[in-house]
């Protein structure tokens, strides 16, 4: 069969190669894939990973082979699910405990968008703790997971705010559920204090965001795309007792979560039109380069999806 | 009666003034005070307070007048308690959910110096969770409320490892159950990595201290001494994912706490001698000059008490 690697000889553009098919574990379950997403995990990692690695985690397809342990769906069953960095391939095996059914009617491409940007942002906010009735402020609030994240704040009784880098990328986030959008050179003074803080930018964007943090409020970041350092004023606790900051990434939380139920969660609100995964690109997985140029670049305000 | 104020006249140095008697609430009992400590949020105050004004929260003494509403200790328990900021003085009203009666044996210096130093470190510690087993970093450990927190982490199971400004101030800190002990110009690479910081020097030892923190680590800052900036590398969360920074505050926390209640567990360590609260400095309530020099240049390894 053939999977996305990078290429053998060292050079940067990822593309097709024939690799041996899956050998699944008596926990994994066999899916032709029919779509597959790009995130920026995948590009953080392309420059790290040793020529013909094999890539990808988020994956949609069919059961071919249901789990020698009997766990997980039976063939036949249309999944999505989270792979061991091999998801990008004609056919992938999956742990069923990170796969979920999908729900009639939710389109492949939907459901790759799902996973990994989905439980990011899931997670993230449960680390919040109750969100009814607080203000949540979203920054990246354009990117895969912002979009997500800010739906999902919503569903749970926010009121959410929303940032991003430009009036461009911030379209659509008010038919989202944000009740406030504003782009990152308006500053604090543009938004009302919140209770919640959700960041993945970092550097002065944080920075600015953090004074709208109350006393005892959450700050829950899960990136830092500006890679720049964590600075703060000197009266950043003194001035609000009882703040929280915590940084999650999703490999980190997943060995600890019922994956698979909770992506269960995900796909039935897309089901039921309470979760759009706002896919904005969609290519041939044949040549993935648009895609990570794209989502590289932040030219797609959502979600990259490569189709099989 | 007389009192520690500030001088009516805006001058800087706090002395005994005429007072009218504590009027109580229904929930308060009148207490003949004995000892008094000065922390550094007293100091902190001083320059904030309008002429004339009242001072000091930690108080032990005598119940002269138990709570009208029958909470509470009856006339002549000895008795610790968190004052509302008029603690320094001949006879105080207490709430009765504030106070806690002294065990036999606890001597009044010992008494008046742990409700605010002894509660921060508890609930500081109490932010980190279960301790057993655990490494836990203390800067400014040789404070009042840094040795306390050294021992109570000790107590809870903890290994534990202590930071202060110079060999002199690290005097003692073995004795109290410390592992590791350090100054800060050893930086980190003296000390082993830690899952539990807990700080309240800020600025650079904070900078410091925090590259020992393990993933899914807690940090708990309880100060910022140095009021210098939070700056950490822009890896501070991704090198150590699900790591907290909490920033908690003894007035903020008291409201949801059981306080009376923490405060007995604390005394009854004193009595065991298992929590020695460190009072390292004794003067006269009349003249408190010196107690607040102490603890204002950090000349007082542990705690400043004045007696009556």
């Amino acid at each position: 069969m053939r999977a996305l690697t990078t290429p053998a000889d060292g050079g940067t553009e990822v593309g097709p190669t024939t690799v041996p098919e899956p050998e699944p574990r008596p926990d994994q379950a066999v899916v032709e894939v029919r779509a597959v997403s790009v995130n920026r995990g995948d590009l953080s990692l392309l420059g790290m990973l040793p020529p013909g690695s094999r890539l990808g985690f988020d994956v949609a397809g069919t059961v071919v082979r249901a789990a020698a342990d009997g766990s997980g769906p039976p063939v036949g069953s249309r999944v999505a699910g989270v792979a061991e960095r091999d998801g990008w391939s004609e056919r992938v095996a999956l742990s069923t405990t990170r796969l979920a059914a999908l729900p009639d009617g939710v389109e492949w491409t939907d459901a790759a968008a799902v996973p990994v940007a989905g439980l990011t942002a899931l997670y993230a906010l449960r680390h919040a703790g109750s969100l009814l009735g607080r203000r949540v402020l979203v920054t990246g609030a354009s990117g895969g997971v912002g979009r997500i994240a800010v739906q999902l704040a919503r569903a749970a009784g926010a009121e959410v705010a929303a940032w991003a880098g430009s009036a461009e990328r911030l379209k659509g986030l008010a038919e989202l559920g944000a009740a406030e959008a504003s782009t990152y050179d308006a500053g604090p003074g543009a938004t009302r204090p919140v209770q919640v803080l959700v960041d993945s930018v970092g550097g002065e964007v944080f920075r600015s965001a953090y004074q709208l943090v109350e006393r005892g409020g959450t700050v829950v970041c899960y990136g830092n795309t500006t890679r720049a350092d964590l600075c703060l004023p000197f009266d950043w606790g003194h001035a609000r007792p009882g703040v929280r900051i915590q940084y999650i990434h999703l490999f980190d939380e997943m060995p600890r979560r019922p994956v698979g139920n909770d992506l269960g969660v995900l796909l039935r609100l897309v089901a039921k039109g309470e979760l759009d995964p706002q896919v904005a690109f969609v290519g041939d997985w044949t040549d993935p380069r648009p895609a990570l140029r794209g989502v590289g670049e932040r030219q797609v305000n959502g979600k990259a999806v490569l189709v099989f």
